[in-house]
């Protein structure tokens, strides 16, 4: 017989289409790994089920991360205050070099822990070491879309290993984990190595993860290098006929946006790593505009400091108001359709980002007690302005209950801090040139 | 006998000049209202003291907030979406007009557990029934500087009555209780208005709080009106010879700088309201080489939606370095400064803004157990970019533990949220426009 469980007397967030809606007094019944009924409370008087009391509290759909490097939360803060060169070659490239793959699994298992305490149930993540992520996602019950990272320079022999990567783990831990392949960018990889990457896309029926356009260089640079810009270098691979999760495309053209709206790919945004990195901000609406799936994402823990969702939606409505000079764009209905059924569409997952008979029971109870949270004149506003990962108190991915009343049900953090700290020693080691020296403190 | 705390085993932020500092195993001894001493972890062995154990815990000075308008809690997220002009004039100015003394009272008892528990332990309010505000400051045990904000339509009569409330509750509440004068803005009060402000805060030795510069457009307002910027037009009224925190102050020329810089004014930051309403953004490394003092402000939480210092710190690190398009702009120990230390210069309180023997004892322990605050690679970057108002679990001020261990020693939480849910049943039922229609939902 298939587990119940019934979470009772919550609020509920749901979208009828793309508009969000709050239910008050719903109790949310699930059946194995899927959302059965949503009705008002006490409706289910004599099923056999696990009950979670979630008076006070609001539940929400899980979020998604449409573009994370989970395992860098090793390095967090490891380079703060510097701009986008000087932080990718100075720190991460030196801190990278020395990693094991026992150390991306333990860095995954950090960076879940943080993502399951902050509400998110599923991470599209790109990182490489991609065995240790999905020994660390099968262990921990999220949900997760994975793509082992290779830059052209790599050559076809390693993508052949990203390969066995993704066929070894497509559908694995009761089919949460999905696996694509992740060409780190087209100004990494060129135009032939995009195509092979498409042909096998096509061959293993799968989509891909790439950097795009990520600063205004990029795009010169393709120009210079092939004439065009780095949407119609993908284009014209053949990438972009198979699913594809852009990441950040800050500086696309309006030509570039028609392409992206013609092929089934979707960007994602992550408005703290532009801010602080001083990258410049995307023209969201514009986006939106033009038909195409937009989601949140964290990126990794060294540019953004955490992987939270839920200040990545606050930070894109407040920067897309400044951006704009106009307090009425994103307004809190396209930012709450955008955070939470935004990514679903760009992960290609009809059955995530919603909280309603027949989705997934992928959901988030968020307690609403500080009073920071009070009243609540406006559900949408306390939720996307007041609201955030210090508020999250349980957490269902798939009918399985992962964190309950802010404990783990999956993962042992003092185990998992214990292994980050011991690595940190041998990792830290190398010559920073700010900042890490005072660590150990 | 004085009655001693000892806080034991903790990291704390202190401030050699402006140069923040983390030390780490350390013990505060606190006597009365002032912190006696930092130590290494067991230099205190046989003193007769409460006890607190903060074993992994950051402590910090006590945030303070120069700029709110604290019973505005009571309309939190009555107004999203809204441009300044329609959100103040269909939302704002319609719901304040049914306040009584007793609303503000528990708006302001709302606001105050609101900031305790982020971890303010000083704000500068600026609203109008001050008396119950005041009240609310005194039982909570929080430090505040008052004024009561008055209008130059309001006349001389009103300004009176406030000089009144001044007189009543200075140096009350074991001189936690600060009061001075609050004429509205130089758009909403005329020069003689002013001048007369400027006369009294002399006879009574305080100083004033003022909105200043808010909008490009006010600017212009004052060109057409007098000749000159508001921030000359508060020079010539006298008023800049007393202290001055200034709101805002988004659009002064480069002679207005140089004029609040020879005066002994400062200028309080809210990004969160800039981004929200938006407004723009300051230069804020300009003011700075001026020599400007600067603090962090939460502004009302209609605008804010919160009350959050930690917030404020991040949005004007992160804001910054995206404004100047260089994320080197705004760095830690800048930021750290002009937070903790930045308040204290605004609201001329030497004894305040520092964790040091000397200093009263207003400060914070923050829990650091969030998988998001692991690893602490950089303890600047971690508070400022991971660290936040959910983390903060003890509150100190003034000597007196009023929030141990996430519990309120001083307030009511049930009691404060029943008396608001009963009076906005009575406050929303007037005709706004839009959103708030959906209240109680």
């Amino acid at each position: 017989m298939e587990k119940k469980t019934l979470i009772q007397n919550c609020t509920v967030l749901t979208f009828d289409g793309t508009k969000p809606k709050f239910l008050s007094n719903r109790d949310i019944l699930i059946q194995g790994s899927t959302i059965t009924a949503v009705e008002p409370t006490s409706s289910f008087e004599n099923v056999n089920a696990v009950i979670i009391d979630a008076a006070g509290k609001l539940a929400v759909p899980g979020m998604i991360n449409t573009h994370a490097h989970v395992p860098m939360v090793l390095f967090r803060n490891a380079g703060p205050d510097l701009n986008a060169n000087d932080w990718f070659n100075k720190i991460i490239f030196p801190l990278e070099a020395n990693l094991t793959p026992e150390d991306v699994y333990w860095g995954a298992m950090l960076g879940i822990a943080e993502m399951i305490e902050s509400g998110i149930t599923c991470a599209a993540d790109h990182y490489f070491y991609m065995d240790s992520v999905a020994r660390a996602v099968e262990q921990s019950g999220m949900r997760a879309n994975l793509v082992w990272a290779v830059f052209g320079h790599e050559g076809y022999q390693k993508l052949e290993e990203t390969l066995v990567f993704i066929e070894r783990w497509q559908g694995k831990g009761d089919g949460r984990i999905t696996t694509w392949i992740g060409p780190h960018s087209p100004y990494l990889c060129d135009p032939d190595f995009l195509s092979r990457c498409a042909s096998e896309a096509k061959s293993l029926g799968i989509g891909s993860h790439i950097h795009v356009s990520e600063t205004a260089e990029q795009v010169t640079l393709s120009f210079d290098r092939y004439g065009k810009s780095p949407v119609r270098v993908l284009q014209d691979s053949g990438i972009l006929d198979y699913p594809c999760i852009m990441a950040h495309c800050l500086y696309p053209s309006d030509e570039d946006l028609e392409i992206i709206a013609d092929h089934p790919s979707g960007i994602a945004q992550a408005p703290k790593t532009y801010l602080s990195l001083a990258m410049g901000l995307a023209d969201l609406p514009k986006y939106l505009r033009y038909g195409i799936p937009v989601g949140l994402a964290t990126d990794g823990a060294v540019s953004s400091s955490n992987l939270d969702l839920f200040e990545q939606m606050r930070l894109t409505g407040l920067t897309q108001k400044h951006h704009h000079r106009d307090a009425e764009m994103m307004d809190l209905d396209t930012l709450l359709d955008l955070a939470f059924q935004g990514g679903a569409r760009v992960l290609h997952q009809p059955k995530l980002g919603n909280l309603k008979p027949g989705y997934l029971a992928d959901l988030v109870l968020l307690k609403q007690d500080r009073a920071s949270v009070h009243p609540v004149i406006n559900h949408a506003a306390n939720l996307v302005y007041n609201l955030g990962a210090g508020d999250v108190d349980t957490v269902i991915c798939n009918g399985e209950v992962i964190y309950l009343n802010g404990e783990h049900q999956t993962l042992n953090k003092a185990e998992i801090y214990a292994e980050v700290d011991q690595r940190l020693e041998r990792l830290l080691k190398i010559d920073l040139k700010r900042k890490v020296a005072d660590y150990p403190s």
